[in-house]
């Protein structure tokens, strides 16, 4: 078996985090070190260490990922002025854990490059 | 009928665009303004102005535009140094072009906060 990462203990509940959404896909979880007023990260359960490691079976999972995204930003009160939605991939990306997550930023305008 | 954007309009060839991938649901091109050494666009065909417009009934859509912007990535040689996957949303996002559109960016490390 390989060993949970921390993004996966936050979502079993072994280590605690400021939960945001929760079913049996996905977890979403609001950023340790956040960089915009709202900041939260959404997972799937399922651990997918990077989205280059994705698989053609992961389609709807990772579209149902994107969809509660912005789901969560509307929640949030982040639809009507705007957001952005960020996945990094390994170490150019800026990616720091194995598990696949992507960052829902909104609250404030974000500016351009990303970053 | 609505108006064609800008990128619907380089999907279809009417304006001229360097083009990456083409098939039937998606079309990605290099940004014409780049913000990393590799910079490229990806849209779906269909025309969502925004990703907050997405419904659904395009959850096999989006994971679809995910995957294949993973396979461009691949492609273009960014898999081993990694890349970030952008998506624009609203006028706080900084969305210029209201055709979805998902952003590729590699060749270069990316910096935090992304934007």
């Amino acid at each position: 078996m390989s060993e949970d990462t921390l993004f996966a203990k936050m979502a079993s509940g072994e280590i605690p985090s400021d939960e945001v959404y929760s079913d049996e896909e996905y977890y979403a979880f609001r950023d340790i070190n956040p960089q915009a007023p709202t900041h939260v990260l959404i997972i799937p359960r399922k651990p997918i260490p990077k989205i280059s490691d994705a698989e053609d079976g992961d389609r709807a999972l990772l579209g149902g990922l994107v969809l509660k995204a912005t789901e969560i930003a509307r929640r949030e009160g982040l639809e009507d002025d705007g957001y952005r939605l960020v996945i990094n991939c390994g170490k150019q990306g800026g990616q720091t854990v194995y598990h696949l997550h992507l960052h829902i930023l909104g609250g404030r305008q974000m500016n351009w490059p990303p970053g």
